[in-house]
Protein backbone atom coordinates (compact mmCIF):
# COMPACT_ATOMS: atom_id res chain seq x y z
CA UNK A 1 0.00 0.00 0.00
CA UNK A 2 1.38 3.33 -1.02
CA UNK A 3 2.42 5.68 1.85
CA UNK A 4 -0.79 8.20 1.33
CA UNK A 5 -2.74 5.09 1.35
CA UNK A 6 -1.85 4.73 4.45
CA UNK A 7 -1.88 7.55 6.06
CA UNK A 8 -5.83 8.24 4.63
CA UNK A 9 -6.51 4.96 6.15
CA UNK A 10 -4.74 5.94 9.78
CA UNK A 11 -6.81 9.34 10.09
CA UNK A 12 -9.90 7.30 9.02
CA UNK A 13 -9.56 4.66 11.25
CA UNK A 14 -8.16 5.83 14.26
CA UNK A 15 -10.04 8.93 14.16
CA UNK A 16 -6.69 11.10 14.32
CA UNK A 17 -4.22 13.89 12.69
CA UNK A 18 -1.65 13.12 15.88
CA UNK A 19 2.16 11.90 14.66
CA UNK A 20 3.62 10.81 17.42
CA UNK A 21 7.39 11.24 17.33
CA UNK A 22 9.93 8.53 18.49
CA UNK A 23 13.24 10.87 19.73
CA UNK A 24 14.60 8.85 23.01
CA UNK A 25 16.39 10.37 25.25
CA UNK A 26 17.76 7.23 27.75
CA UNK A 27 18.72 9.94 30.32
CA UNK A 28 14.53 10.65 30.63
CA UNK A 29 14.20 7.29 30.62
CA UNK A 30 11.98 5.09 33.30
CA UNK A 31 14.09 4.06 36.28
CA UNK A 32 12.95 0.23 35.47
CA UNK A 33 14.59 0.87 31.77
CA UNK A 34 17.92 1.72 32.57
CA UNK A 35 21.33 0.35 31.49
CA UNK A 36 19.20 -2.25 29.73
CA UNK A 37 21.00 -3.18 26.34
CA UNK A 38 17.88 -2.81 23.85
CA UNK A 39 16.37 0.00 26.74
CA UNK A 40 15.54 2.64 23.47
CA UNK A 41 13.94 -0.57 21.41
CA UNK A 42 11.71 -1.19 24.48
CA UNK A 43 11.08 2.40 25.81
CA UNK A 44 9.69 3.37 21.80
CA UNK A 45 7.88 0.04 21.70
CA UNK A 46 5.99 0.38 24.51
CA UNK A 47 4.98 4.06 23.53
CA UNK A 48 4.32 2.51 20.23
CA UNK A 49 2.03 0.40 21.56
CA UNK A 50 0.45 2.42 24.37
CA UNK A 51 -0.97 5.12 21.43
CA UNK A 52 -1.07 2.97 18.08
CA UNK A 53 -4.64 3.37 17.94
CA UNK A 54 -4.59 7.33 18.78
CA UNK A 55 -1.96 7.95 16.07
CA UNK A 56 -1.89 8.40 12.18
CA UNK A 57 2.21 8.03 12.27
CA UNK A 58 4.83 7.47 14.41
CA UNK A 59 8.18 9.64 13.46
CA UNK A 60 11.24 8.52 14.78
CA UNK A 61 14.29 10.72 15.11
CA UNK A 62 17.36 8.86 13.21
CA UNK A 63 19.65 10.99 15.54
CA UNK A 64 18.69 9.78 18.71
CA UNK A 65 19.64 6.19 17.62
CA UNK A 66 22.92 6.60 15.63
CA UNK A 67 24.11 8.92 18.79
CA UNK A 68 24.08 5.97 20.37
CA UNK A 69 25.16 3.23 18.16
CA UNK A 70 21.51 1.82 18.28
CA UNK A 71 21.04 1.45 14.64
CA UNK A 72 19.50 -2.33 15.11
CA UNK A 73 17.41 -1.09 18.06
CA UNK A 74 15.55 1.45 15.35
CA UNK A 75 15.43 -1.73 12.88
CA UNK A 76 13.72 -3.83 15.63
CA UNK A 77 11.35 -0.78 16.35
CA UNK A 78 9.97 -0.69 12.89
CA UNK A 79 9.79 -3.98 12.08
CA UNK A 80 8.15 -4.18 15.27
CA UNK A 81 5.20 -1.50 14.42
CA UNK A 82 4.68 -3.03 10.87
CA UNK A 83 4.08 -6.07 12.70
CA UNK A 84 2.02 -4.98 15.38
CA UNK A 85 0.72 -1.79 14.43
CA UNK A 86 0.66 -2.32 10.74
CA UNK A 87 -2.05 0.35 10.06
CA UNK A 88 -0.01 3.37 11.09
CA UNK A 89 3.02 4.34 9.04
CA UNK A 90 6.26 5.42 9.75
CA UNK A 91 7.89 7.81 8.90
CA UNK A 92 11.69 8.39 9.55
CA UNK A 93 12.71 11.63 10.57
CA UNK A 94 15.92 12.16 8.92
CA UNK A 95 16.11 14.98 6.84
CA UNK A 96 18.23 13.63 4.64
CA UNK A 97 19.97 15.35 1.75
CA UNK A 98 22.42 14.74 -1.11
CA UNK A 99 22.76 14.03 -5.22
CA UNK A 100 22.82 11.28 -7.61
CA UNK A 101 24.51 8.04 -6.38
CA UNK A 102 24.53 9.51 -2.61
CA UNK A 103 20.96 9.98 -2.53
CA UNK A 104 20.37 6.52 -3.50
CA UNK A 105 22.27 5.07 -0.84
CA UNK A 106 20.38 7.16 1.74
CA UNK A 107 17.62 5.88 0.31
CA UNK A 108 18.39 2.57 0.40
CA UNK A 109 19.25 3.23 4.64
CA UNK A 110 15.57 4.43 4.88
CA UNK A 111 13.49 2.62 2.64
CA UNK A 112 15.04 -0.49 2.20
CA UNK A 113 17.30 -0.97 5.73
CA UNK A 114 14.55 0.38 7.59
CA UNK A 115 11.47 -0.20 5.63
CA UNK A 116 10.33 3.49 6.95
CA UNK A 117 7.33 4.22 5.15
CA UNK A 118 7.91 7.76 4.37
CA UNK A 119 11.18 9.78 5.31
CA UNK A 120 11.99 13.73 5.58
CA UNK A 121 14.37 15.00 3.38
CA UNK A 122 15.98 18.48 3.00
CA UNK A 123 15.19 20.35 -0.34
CA UNK A 124 18.58 23.05 -0.68
CA UNK A 125 20.21 20.37 -3.14
CA UNK A 126 16.91 20.89 -5.35
CA UNK A 127 14.90 18.86 -7.93
CA UNK A 128 17.60 16.10 -8.83
CA UNK A 129 18.57 15.58 -5.11
CA UNK A 130 14.83 14.21 -4.40
CA UNK A 131 14.29 12.24 -7.34
CA UNK A 132 16.19 9.12 -6.27
CA UNK A 133 13.62 8.90 -3.24
CA UNK A 134 10.60 9.69 -5.68
CA UNK A 135 11.90 6.48 -7.28
CA UNK A 136 10.35 4.45 -4.73
CA UNK A 137 6.83 4.90 -5.99
CA UNK A 138 4.89 3.44 -2.53
CA UNK A 139 7.08 5.94 -0.41
CA UNK A 140 6.61 9.32 0.90
CA UNK A 141 8.64 12.12 0.67
CA UNK A 142 8.32 14.89 2.72
CA UNK A 143 10.33 17.81 2.27
CA UNK A 144 11.54 20.44 4.83
CA UNK A 145 9.37 24.02 3.81
CA UNK A 146 8.72 25.97 7.02
CA UNK A 147 10.67 24.79 9.93
CA UNK A 148 9.28 25.81 13.92
CA UNK A 149 12.52 27.07 15.31
CA UNK A 150 13.96 30.45 14.93
CA UNK A 151 16.41 30.27 12.48
CA UNK A 152 14.10 29.18 10.38
CA UNK A 153 13.59 32.23 8.90
CA UNK A 154 17.07 33.00 8.33
CA UNK A 155 16.69 31.59 4.66
CA UNK A 156 12.96 30.22 4.33
CA UNK A 157 11.67 33.59 4.98
CA UNK A 158 13.99 35.65 2.25
CA UNK A 159 11.80 37.24 0.08
CA UNK A 160 13.01 36.27 -3.91
CA UNK A 161 11.03 37.98 -7.45
CA UNK A 162 9.30 41.21 -7.69
CA UNK A 163 6.19 39.46 -5.63
CA UNK A 164 7.67 38.55 -2.90
CA UNK A 165 7.61 35.36 -2.69
CA UNK A 166 9.35 34.15 0.45
CA UNK A 167 11.54 30.65 -0.26
CA UNK A 168 9.68 28.72 2.06
CA UNK A 169 6.17 29.29 -0.27
CA UNK A 170 9.09 29.21 -3.43
CA UNK A 171 9.48 25.67 -1.93
CA UNK A 172 6.04 24.81 -1.35
CA UNK A 173 5.19 25.38 -4.85
CA UNK A 174 8.18 23.88 -6.29
CA UNK A 175 7.57 20.49 -4.76
CA UNK A 176 3.20 21.09 -5.72
CA UNK A 177 4.36 22.04 -9.12
CA UNK A 178 7.78 21.54 -10.72
CA UNK A 179 9.06 18.65 -9.05
CA UNK A 180 5.94 16.80 -9.19
CA UNK A 181 4.80 17.56 -13.37
CA UNK A 182 1.19 16.17 -13.71
CA UNK A 183 0.66 15.31 -10.39
CA UNK A 184 3.01 12.38 -11.47
CA UNK A 185 4.57 12.25 -7.27
CA UNK A 186 1.55 13.57 -5.90
CA UNK A 187 0.95 10.41 -3.45
CA UNK A 188 4.44 10.33 -2.79
CA UNK A 189 4.91 14.36 -1.66
CA UNK A 190 4.52 15.99 1.62
CA UNK A 191 5.88 19.05 3.18
CA UNK A 192 7.03 19.86 6.95
CA UNK A 193 5.73 23.26 8.31
CA UNK A 194 6.64 24.38 11.65
CA UNK A 195 3.18 24.92 13.99
CA UNK A 196 4.70 27.86 15.33
CA UNK A 197 3.65 30.20 12.23
CA UNK A 198 -0.11 29.47 11.67
CA UNK A 199 -0.44 31.79 8.92
CA UNK A 200 2.16 30.11 7.11
CA UNK A 201 0.86 26.83 7.47
CA UNK A 202 -2.60 28.38 5.92
CA UNK A 203 -0.16 29.90 3.05
CA UNK A 204 1.40 26.54 2.42
CA UNK A 205 -2.18 25.27 2.10
CA UNK A 206 -3.27 27.48 -0.49
CA UNK A 207 -0.60 26.59 -2.75
CA UNK A 208 -0.13 22.50 -2.70
CA UNK A 209 -3.96 21.65 -2.58
CA UNK A 210 -4.15 18.65 -0.83
CA UNK A 211 -0.80 18.19 0.07
CA UNK A 212 -0.24 16.25 3.36
CA UNK A 213 1.51 18.66 5.66
CA UNK A 214 3.90 17.06 8.82
CA UNK A 215 3.56 19.63 11.50
CA UNK A 216 6.32 19.75 14.39
CA UNK A 217 6.11 22.35 17.23
CA UNK A 218 3.27 21.68 19.49
CA UNK A 219 3.30 20.65 22.68
CA UNK A 220 6.93 21.00 23.74
CA UNK A 221 7.54 23.74 21.45
CA UNK A 222 4.57 25.87 22.13
CA UNK A 223 2.71 25.59 19.05
CA UNK A 224 -0.95 26.12 19.03
CA UNK A 225 -3.31 23.56 18.35
CA UNK A 226 -6.46 25.12 17.08
CA UNK A 227 -4.89 27.68 15.09
CA UNK A 228 -2.75 24.79 13.24
CA UNK A 229 -5.78 23.21 12.56
CA UNK A 230 -7.46 25.78 11.42
CA UNK A 231 -5.18 26.78 8.98
CA UNK A 232 -4.04 23.56 8.10
CA UNK A 233 -7.00 21.14 7.55
CA UNK A 234 -7.92 20.20 4.00
CA UNK A 235 -11.87 20.34 2.79
CA UNK A 236 -11.99 17.22 4.44
CA UNK A 237 -10.94 17.97 7.70
CA UNK A 238 -7.53 15.50 7.13
CA UNK A 239 -4.22 16.74 5.59
CA UNK A 240 -2.24 17.03 8.45
CA UNK A 241 0.21 15.07 10.48
CA UNK A 242 0.16 17.07 13.82
CA UNK A 243 3.85 15.59 15.49
CA UNK A 244 4.50 15.86 19.43
CA UNK A 245 7.28 14.02 20.68
CA UNK A 246 8.52 15.51 24.29
CA UNK A 247 4.90 16.38 25.74
CA UNK A 248 3.80 12.27 25.05
CA UNK A 249 7.31 10.36 25.58
CA UNK A 250 8.12 12.09 28.96
CA UNK A 251 4.70 12.26 30.43
CA UNK A 252 5.08 9.86 33.01
CA UNK A 253 8.77 9.27 34.62
CA UNK A 254 7.63 5.52 36.32
CA UNK A 255 6.80 2.31 35.03
CA UNK A 256 3.38 3.19 33.87
CA UNK A 257 4.98 5.90 31.69
CA UNK A 258 3.28 4.23 28.14
CA UNK A 259 0.16 4.34 29.88
CA UNK A 260 1.12 8.08 30.92
CA UNK A 261 1.86 8.80 27.17
CA UNK A 262 -1.18 7.27 26.21
CA UNK A 263 -3.36 9.76 28.34
CA UNK A 264 -1.49 12.83 26.72
CA UNK A 265 -1.90 11.00 23.12
CA UNK A 266 -5.23 10.68 23.83
CA UNK A 267 -5.78 14.29 25.07
CA UNK A 268 -3.98 15.86 22.00
CA UNK A 269 -5.83 14.17 19.74
CA UNK A 270 -9.10 14.75 21.01
CA UNK A 271 -8.13 18.76 21.59
CA UNK A 272 -7.04 18.35 17.71
CA UNK A 273 -9.95 17.29 16.66
CA UNK A 274 -12.01 19.70 18.40
CA UNK A 275 -11.12 21.72 15.37
CA UNK A 276 -11.48 20.16 12.42
CA UNK B 1 44.51 20.50 18.00
CA UNK B 2 41.49 22.43 15.69
CA UNK B 3 39.83 21.42 12.60
CA UNK B 4 41.34 24.55 10.85
CA UNK B 5 45.02 24.18 12.54
CA UNK B 6 45.43 20.18 11.15
CA UNK B 7 44.04 21.21 8.09
CA UNK B 8 46.78 23.92 7.42
CA UNK B 9 49.52 21.50 8.74
CA UNK B 10 48.26 19.05 6.08
CA UNK B 11 47.79 21.72 2.73
CA UNK B 12 51.70 22.14 4.09
CA UNK B 13 53.16 18.89 4.76
CA UNK B 14 51.47 17.35 2.04
CA UNK B 15 51.77 20.24 -0.11
CA UNK B 16 48.34 19.35 -1.86
CA UNK B 17 44.87 20.77 -1.68
CA UNK B 18 43.29 17.25 -2.58
CA UNK B 19 40.63 15.85 -0.47
CA UNK B 20 39.91 12.26 -1.74
CA UNK B 21 36.06 11.21 -0.71
CA UNK B 22 35.41 7.48 0.39
CA UNK B 23 32.03 6.47 -1.14
CA UNK B 24 32.60 2.74 -1.34
CA UNK B 25 30.43 0.91 -3.59
CA UNK B 26 30.80 -2.83 -3.13
CA UNK B 27 30.02 -3.54 -6.70
CA UNK B 28 32.87 -1.84 -7.60
CA UNK B 29 35.21 -3.59 -5.56
CA UNK B 30 38.23 -6.01 -6.72
CA UNK B 31 37.28 -9.33 -6.92
CA UNK B 32 39.57 -10.68 -3.99
CA UNK B 33 37.96 -8.26 -1.40
CA UNK B 34 34.23 -9.04 -2.72
CA UNK B 35 32.19 -11.01 -0.35
CA UNK B 36 34.45 -10.19 2.64
CA UNK B 37 32.74 -9.28 5.57
CA UNK B 38 34.87 -5.89 6.29
CA UNK B 39 35.18 -5.62 2.63
CA UNK B 40 34.46 -1.66 2.91
CA UNK B 41 36.53 -0.99 5.83
CA UNK B 42 39.87 -2.86 3.82
CA UNK B 43 38.67 -0.99 0.47
CA UNK B 44 38.87 2.32 1.96
CA UNK B 45 41.75 1.97 4.32
CA UNK B 46 43.91 0.57 1.60
CA UNK B 47 42.98 3.71 -0.69
CA UNK B 48 43.81 5.92 2.93
CA UNK B 49 47.26 4.11 3.12
CA UNK B 50 48.33 4.42 -0.55
CA UNK B 51 46.87 8.40 -0.91
CA UNK B 52 47.89 9.65 3.06
CA UNK B 53 51.17 11.39 2.42
CA UNK B 54 49.23 13.46 -0.95
CA UNK B 55 46.12 14.33 0.93
CA UNK B 56 44.68 17.07 2.56
CA UNK B 57 41.79 15.74 3.94
CA UNK B 58 39.86 12.23 4.13
CA UNK B 59 36.05 12.32 3.62
CA UNK B 60 33.79 9.51 3.59
CA UNK B 61 30.38 9.75 2.77
CA UNK B 62 27.93 8.18 5.74
CA UNK B 63 25.31 7.25 2.70
CA UNK B 64 27.08 4.30 1.71
CA UNK B 65 28.10 2.95 5.32
CA UNK B 66 24.44 3.57 6.18
CA UNK B 67 22.94 1.79 3.16
CA UNK B 68 25.13 -1.34 4.50
CA UNK B 69 25.01 -2.01 8.38
CA UNK B 70 28.60 -0.82 7.87
CA UNK B 71 28.63 1.68 11.06
CA UNK B 72 31.02 -0.26 12.36
CA UNK B 73 33.10 -0.04 9.37
CA UNK B 74 33.36 3.48 9.15
CA UNK B 75 33.73 3.67 13.14
CA UNK B 76 36.95 1.57 12.24
CA UNK B 77 37.84 3.11 9.18
CA UNK B 78 38.18 6.70 10.76
CA UNK B 79 39.68 5.27 13.83
CA UNK B 80 42.21 4.00 11.42
CA UNK B 81 43.20 6.94 9.54
CA UNK B 82 44.12 8.63 12.94
CA UNK B 83 46.04 6.12 14.18
CA UNK B 84 48.04 5.97 11.26
CA UNK B 85 47.76 8.83 9.37
CA UNK B 86 47.03 11.28 11.90
CA UNK B 87 48.03 14.48 10.13
CA UNK B 88 45.20 14.16 8.04
CA UNK B 89 42.00 15.38 8.85
CA UNK B 90 38.93 13.31 8.77
CA UNK B 91 35.79 15.17 7.06
CA UNK B 92 32.43 13.22 7.92
CA UNK B 93 30.40 13.95 4.46
CA UNK B 94 26.86 13.30 6.34
CA UNK B 95 24.97 16.70 5.36
CA UNK B 96 22.55 16.75 8.46
CA UNK B 97 20.66 19.99 9.71
CA UNK B 98 18.13 19.72 12.41
CA UNK B 99 17.72 22.11 15.53
CA UNK B 100 18.08 21.92 19.23
CA UNK B 101 18.10 18.14 20.77
CA UNK B 102 18.15 16.49 17.60
CA UNK B 103 20.76 18.24 16.11
CA UNK B 104 22.95 17.73 19.51
CA UNK B 105 22.18 14.04 18.71
CA UNK B 106 23.71 14.35 15.41
CA UNK B 107 26.96 16.20 16.29
CA UNK B 108 27.23 13.02 19.44
CA UNK B 109 27.05 11.25 16.36
CA UNK B 110 29.50 12.67 14.38
CA UNK B 111 31.93 14.19 16.69
CA UNK B 112 32.14 11.47 19.50
CA UNK B 113 30.72 8.13 17.78
CA UNK B 114 32.78 8.47 14.27
CA UNK B 115 35.39 11.17 16.14
CA UNK B 116 35.37 13.23 12.92
CA UNK B 117 37.34 16.46 12.65
CA UNK B 118 34.49 17.90 10.53
CA UNK B 119 31.24 17.30 9.41
CA UNK B 120 29.29 18.72 6.74
CA UNK B 121 25.84 20.73 7.44
CA UNK B 122 22.88 22.08 5.22
CA UNK B 123 21.98 25.46 6.28
CA UNK B 124 18.22 25.47 5.08
CA UNK B 125 17.19 25.64 9.26
CA UNK B 126 19.35 28.36 9.92
CA UNK B 127 21.58 29.69 13.01
CA UNK B 128 20.12 28.27 15.44
CA UNK B 129 20.70 24.41 13.60
CA UNK B 130 24.27 25.26 13.65
CA UNK B 131 25.34 26.22 16.81
CA UNK B 132 24.98 22.96 18.33
CA UNK B 133 27.72 21.82 16.04
CA UNK B 134 29.90 24.85 16.97
CA UNK B 135 29.81 24.07 20.10
CA UNK B 136 32.92 21.33 19.80
CA UNK B 137 35.41 24.14 19.48
CA UNK B 138 38.08 21.85 17.91
CA UNK B 139 35.59 20.41 15.11
CA UNK B 140 34.44 22.10 11.91
CA UNK B 141 31.59 22.77 10.27
CA UNK B 142 31.36 22.84 6.50
CA UNK B 143 28.10 24.02 5.24
CA UNK B 144 26.41 23.66 1.75
CA UNK B 145 26.82 26.87 -0.09
CA UNK B 146 26.70 26.43 -3.54
CA UNK B 147 26.23 22.33 -4.96
CA UNK B 148 27.84 21.16 -8.10
CA UNK B 149 24.46 19.43 -9.18
CA UNK B 150 22.05 21.07 -11.47
CA UNK B 151 19.00 21.15 -9.28
CA UNK B 152 21.10 23.04 -7.26
CA UNK B 153 20.37 26.26 -8.49
CA UNK B 154 16.88 25.39 -8.05
CA UNK B 155 17.18 27.46 -4.73
CA UNK B 156 20.51 28.79 -4.07
CA UNK B 157 20.46 30.63 -7.21
CA UNK B 158 17.04 32.79 -6.66
CA UNK B 159 18.03 36.18 -5.87
CA UNK B 160 16.38 37.91 -2.68
CA UNK B 161 16.71 41.97 -1.72
CA UNK B 162 17.21 44.85 -3.53
CA UNK B 163 20.51 43.78 -5.16
CA UNK B 164 19.68 40.60 -6.47
CA UNK B 165 21.90 38.09 -3.79
CA UNK B 166 21.65 35.02 -4.27
CA UNK B 167 20.93 32.61 -1.68
CA UNK B 168 24.37 30.61 -1.89
CA UNK B 169 26.16 34.17 -1.21
CA UNK B 170 23.61 34.99 0.72
CA UNK B 171 24.67 31.65 2.97
CA UNK B 172 28.43 32.73 2.68
CA UNK B 173 27.66 35.98 4.12
CA UNK B 174 25.55 34.59 6.60
CA UNK B 175 27.99 32.00 7.51
CA UNK B 176 31.45 34.67 7.61
CA UNK B 177 29.94 37.46 9.83
CA UNK B 178 26.19 37.00 11.04
CA UNK B 179 26.88 32.89 12.44
CA UNK B 180 30.30 33.94 13.16
CA UNK B 181 30.07 37.12 15.21
CA UNK B 182 33.52 38.93 15.81
CA UNK B 183 35.12 36.10 14.07
CA UNK B 184 34.49 33.82 17.15
CA UNK B 185 34.55 30.50 14.83
CA UNK B 186 36.21 31.59 12.53
CA UNK B 187 38.48 28.87 12.44
CA UNK B 188 35.55 26.50 12.51
CA UNK B 189 33.52 27.26 9.72
CA UNK B 190 33.70 26.42 5.80
CA UNK B 191 31.57 26.27 2.77
CA UNK B 192 30.94 23.63 0.13
CA UNK B 193 31.09 25.12 -3.26
CA UNK B 194 30.86 22.83 -6.36
CA UNK B 195 33.36 23.34 -9.15
CA UNK B 196 31.14 22.97 -11.79
CA UNK B 197 30.68 26.92 -11.13
CA UNK B 198 34.58 28.38 -10.97
CA UNK B 199 32.91 31.83 -11.36
CA UNK B 200 30.36 31.69 -8.10
CA UNK B 201 33.92 30.07 -6.20
CA UNK B 202 35.05 33.59 -6.75
CA UNK B 203 31.96 35.00 -5.87
CA UNK B 204 32.38 33.26 -2.73
CA UNK B 205 36.00 33.66 -2.25
CA UNK B 206 35.57 37.48 -2.30
CA UNK B 207 32.30 37.23 0.57
CA UNK B 208 34.37 34.72 3.07
CA UNK B 209 37.85 35.84 2.88
CA UNK B 210 40.20 32.96 4.22
CA UNK B 211 37.42 30.42 5.30
CA UNK B 212 38.38 27.21 3.76
CA UNK B 213 36.14 25.86 1.33
CA UNK B 214 35.62 22.36 0.28
CA UNK B 215 34.31 21.99 -3.59
CA UNK B 216 33.29 18.89 -5.35
CA UNK B 217 32.95 18.13 -8.76
CA UNK B 218 36.54 17.47 -10.22
CA UNK B 219 37.16 14.14 -12.06
CA UNK B 220 33.96 12.27 -12.32
CA UNK B 221 31.75 15.05 -12.41
CA UNK B 222 33.15 17.39 -14.70
CA UNK B 223 34.68 20.30 -12.79
CA UNK B 224 37.51 21.91 -14.04
CA UNK B 225 40.77 21.88 -11.85
CA UNK B 226 42.28 25.38 -13.70
CA UNK B 227 39.38 27.16 -13.04
CA UNK B 228 38.54 26.18 -9.69
CA UNK B 229 42.39 26.57 -8.29
CA UNK B 230 42.59 30.10 -9.87
CA UNK B 231 38.54 31.32 -8.47
CA UNK B 232 38.85 29.77 -5.08
CA UNK B 233 42.87 29.78 -3.64
CA UNK B 234 43.47 32.35 -0.74
CA UNK B 235 46.65 34.73 -1.21
CA UNK B 236 48.63 32.25 0.71
CA UNK B 237 47.80 29.80 -2.26
CA UNK B 238 45.45 27.57 -0.24
CA UNK B 239 42.04 27.65 1.39
CA UNK B 240 40.88 24.90 -0.21
CA UNK B 241 39.81 21.14 -0.18
CA UNK B 242 39.43 19.79 -4.01
CA UNK B 243 37.63 16.45 -3.50
CA UNK B 244 37.98 13.73 -5.59
CA UNK B 245 36.11 10.61 -5.01
CA UNK B 246 35.21 7.92 -8.10
CA UNK B 247 38.15 9.01 -10.23
CA UNK B 248 40.19 7.76 -7.32
CA UNK B 249 38.96 5.08 -5.96
CA UNK B 250 37.59 3.36 -8.89
CA UNK B 251 41.19 4.09 -10.83
CA UNK B 252 41.93 -0.05 -10.98
CA UNK B 253 39.57 -2.89 -10.90
CA UNK B 254 42.13 -5.43 -9.46
CA UNK B 255 44.35 -5.86 -6.82
CA UNK B 256 46.62 -3.42 -7.77
CA UNK B 257 43.48 -1.06 -6.90
CA UNK B 258 45.29 0.87 -4.24
CA UNK B 259 48.47 1.59 -6.28
CA UNK B 260 46.27 2.87 -9.59
CA UNK B 261 43.98 5.31 -7.09
CA UNK B 262 47.87 6.52 -5.56
CA UNK B 263 48.67 7.33 -8.90
CA UNK B 264 45.35 9.31 -9.88
CA UNK B 265 45.58 10.97 -6.45
CA UNK B 266 49.78 11.85 -6.97
CA UNK B 267 48.21 13.78 -10.81
CA UNK B 268 45.50 15.32 -9.38
CA UNK B 269 46.89 17.18 -6.43
CA UNK B 270 49.92 17.70 -9.05
CA UNK B 271 47.60 19.25 -11.56
CA UNK B 272 45.73 21.17 -8.56
CA UNK B 273 49.62 22.60 -7.84
CA UNK B 274 50.44 23.55 -11.19
CA UNK B 275 47.72 26.55 -10.84
CA UNK B 276 47.96 27.62 -6.86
Amino acid sequence: MSFIAQLKAAWQKNNSLLCVGLDPDPAKFPAHLRGKPDAIFQFCAGIADATADLACAFKPQIAYFAARRAEDQLEALIAHIHDKHPNVPVILDAKRGDIGSTAEQYAIEAFERYRADAVTVNPYMGRDSVEPWLAYKDKGVILLCRTSNPGGSDLQFQKVGPGGTAIYELVAEMVAKDWNPDGKYAGQLGLVVGATFPGEIARVREIVGELPLLVPGIGAQGGDIEATVKAGKTAAGTGLMINSSRAILYAGKDEDYAAAARQVALETRDAINRWR
